[in-house]
């Protein structure tokens, strides 16, 4: 679905951005840039700014005009700050995820970004199917050109991509979370600590108990940690039989 | 409760990066930048890139050392592209929010970003809570390091921030949905024209009715466009009556 997405950039002056809008769009794993009359392009900048995304720009389309641009895309997305004159159907990013999906037939999308000071031109975001405007700050609502590019890409990637969201940790059993047998035979140790040293208060040990469990259960103690935690009340357990050993010889 | 939200770069080597991230932080209304040994701070190439927010650069905290950053923060999260030997409690940015939001006593957060080539050291990461994993092509993940403060500052604004996510459109009358009264008399002009001209076959009278009213429902047609059609269609009509005269006068 993200081979569908067109990243359609109007006009745009400095060539930094197309490179940093490059490296940002593959880092989400979008690949078609389309480039409408770009200032300078290709450029050493764009490519120094793409790091190792300069195949995204190897590949990019150059077009002069906005029409030749859109002419395969049918779904067409207009990334604008601004409320313009005539209404049209806004959306946040995240809700153009969901407009995307609506079309099950996986759809061709271009999403167009203007230029760097003043946006999208009102003749482009008339061709446009939704207006997607990213939440900013109403007070500094100045958002770079790539910043626009990667939260776009993001949320695409987030709504589109059929992958897992988090990397897959390799664990350990050590690292492996107890069992609650595990928990209880823990907490019967720390009980039994705690009344040797003379800690608890009998009208509060229900209290006690309570607090216990819910500390150990939040901190989701994993094997290790219960060796950890088993060997230290241990050496508390046999301290106390050895100073009293002592107390009783004297 | 985005003046809670600590944003802290660990020994940033480019002094661009700080500026371009306390940009990227300022546009979705943090304030908080803590940094901690950068390369070279404050620098003329940081307030470049830092466009307008420049304030956000001037209020910054610079440390030494990480348990001088986030002395006061109680809630430490650490940004991270690998997973790590000790496996922690990996979170996506979304989920992040929800873990701040569990904690309804409003309480500092720190969010550490490591610097540029190598992310976060092992002894920073062990000194967090959670740690955020933004979701990247597996393939090229190297995301900017503003790019990613980006990306985080846009999810906490999104989760966190009690404001309209889009702007409220100044819509004039004309601009306004039509009723369903005025969708019946539309329609019903639609179909005296076609009858009139022929177009409808009584057969498919039924399933044309029901396409008409999809395709207008979808649009979702306002005033100023009901008048268009209609005067549209009025015009047909005229034309057809004239051109029906001129015949019957032959």
């Amino acid at each position: 679905m993200l081979d569908k997405i067109n990243i359609v950039l109007s006009n745009t002056t400095h060539p930094g951005n197309i490179g940093a809008a490059a490296r940002a769009m593959k880092v989400m794993g979008l690949s078609r840039l389309t480039l409408i009359n770009p200032s300078q392009f290709p450029s050493a900048e764009a490519s120094r700014r793409a790091s190792r995304a300069t195949d995204i720009l190897a590949d990019a389309k150059v077009c002069s005009s906005i029409e030749e641009a859109i002419t395969d895309s049918r779904l067409i997305v207009g990334t604008s700050a601004r409320t313009r004159s005539l209404p049209s159907k806004l959306v946040t990013p995240r809700q153009l995820v969901e407009k995307i999906l609506n079309h099950r037939d996986n759809v061709p999308v271009a999403i167009l970004f203007g230029t760097e000071n003043s946006g999208l031109t009102n003749d482009e975001l008339h061709l446009c199917h939704y207006h997607v405007c990213i939440p900013t700050n109403p007070d500094y609502s100045s958002l770079n050109l790539a910043s626009a590019v990667q939260l776009i890409a993001y949320e695409m990637r987030l709504g589109l991509a059929d992958v897992e969201m988090l990397p897959s940790q390799n664990i350990g059993d050590n690292e492996m979370m107890i069992s609650r047998e595990q928990m209880v035979g823990l907490l019967s140790h720390f009980d039994q600590v705690m009344q040797q040293t003379g800690y608890v208060i009998p009208e509060y040990k229900k209290q006690l108990d309570q607090r216990m469990n819910r500390l150990l259960s939040k901190a989701e103690v994993t094997q290790s940690e219960l060796n950890i935690l088993r060997g230290f009340l241990s050496s508390v357990g046999k301290y106390c039989e050895r100073v009293a050993a002592g107390h009783s010889k004297e």
